[in-house]
């Protein structure tokens, strides 16, 4: 926790904050080691970050003197990421890595590949969702959360938003064989598209090529899924 | 298990391997659903890579007969790392993570903010190590051993070991707050350093910059150790 994320329902007013739930008090005690008068980083969901002071810690929660909140988080990565979805422990992790990477807008996706228990796992509820997101932001001192969009059925998203998105965004698909390298440093936003363990079968990659993605790999080796999102998203940043 | 990494020991002449330990013969029948006549990739530790038919799968172990074994493993990523010693379980997971990449040559260092009980970890038994190595190659289909060194002793590693390294190597010292952002696509040889989890202490700053160091850092965002280390790797890389 870089960053104390607070709800704007934490905020008792201008300059003030109460933080009351057992897992933000938890690492104050235990990770921070906080005692009243130190100075920590807090930011609002969606707003801006700044430092504040904690005035008190105890059954009642922890309080915070707040400094101006002035500083705005650091820049979105302009890169969408749509990723065939990973088994659960996979899952939480990457929603954590891309959301630390500044990634804004996550569309998990059914592929002949995924495994259809995967779709029944608690990890997708919107909760879970959520805390993953918020320890991502933490981590990384961002306050901006990330959409995160399911979508059960390959081809109507592929076929009709995944192409409209296209026509605005540059869409790159990461699928070994394909002939170019993944480019360096983009300038324009784009769509990353990232296959399952065992990869898109041929009928996908034709169904996202169609849509207008260009195919892209990252040499011979052959990654996990949650390697290769985070060294895709490091090589087009 | 993208290739069945084979120990010389496991070869019974030329065109023959015999595999038979449990881990293997698991993945084998679990994973990989395998039944003889199946193709699959092989490749002999240390050499070179190329395909072979499962003859049998049964109690006795996995018989294979090998085609020629005459592809050469992906190009190594020549790019060593000194990494401050992880957590256990992040470390686990970054010795796959980084082998997978192709790194060849890992070092853990003790430095001031490494809890000193990570050093007594069974995650660091020269066979635990091993275990991770082998699942990096197997997962990115390589067959070269990376050489990973313990070092216990901050001062006497930076000044005298790195130092001398670098006079060959360009050393790269990730950092939050330095001022050059990390390159892009080295095409020389490097030394990558990086942190623990809430960095590295001033003094072991300018030790590594007085080493020969150049600082460089990811941006603004603060990433935890294990998606750092793959980022910076992608991006160099």
């Amino acid at each position: 926790m870089n960053l104390i994320l607070l709800d704007p329902a934490d905020l008792t007013d201008d300059h003030h904050a109460w933080v009351r739930d057992p897992r933000r008090l938890r690492h104050l005690r235990e990770v921070h080691r906080a005692r009243p008068g130190d100075e920590l980083t807090l930011g609002v969901s969606g707003g801006s970050i700044g430092r504040g002071r904690l005035v008190s810690l105890d059954e009642d929660g922890a309080r915070f003197a707040l400094d101006a909140l002035d500083q705005a988080p650091p820049a979105a990565l302009d890169i969408e990421l749509v990723l065939a979805l990973p088994r659960p422990r996979m899952l939480a992790r990457s929603l954590e890595h891309v959301t630390a990477l500044g990634v804004k807008r996550i569309t998990l996706l059914h592929t002949r590949r995924v495994e259809k228990s995967y779709w029944q796992s608690p990890e997708l509820s919107a909760e879970k969702i959520h805390q993953h997101l918020v320890l991502g932001l933490e981590q990384a001192r961002d306050t901006v959360m990330p959409e995160v969009e399911l979508e059960t059925h390959f081809k109507p998203f592929v076929e009709d938003r995944l192409a409209t998105r296209l026509k605005v965004r540059r869409g790159l698909l990461a699928h070994p064989g394909m002939q170019a390298a993944c480019p360096r440093g983009l300038t324009s936003p784009a769509t990353l598209v990232v296959g399952p363990e065992g990869g898109f079968i041929p009928y996908e990659v034709e169904a996202l090529l169609a849509a207008g993605c260009q195919g892209i790999h990252l040499g011979s080796r052959i990654l996990r899924v949650e390697t290769a999102v985070i060294a895709l998203l490091a090589r087009l940043g």
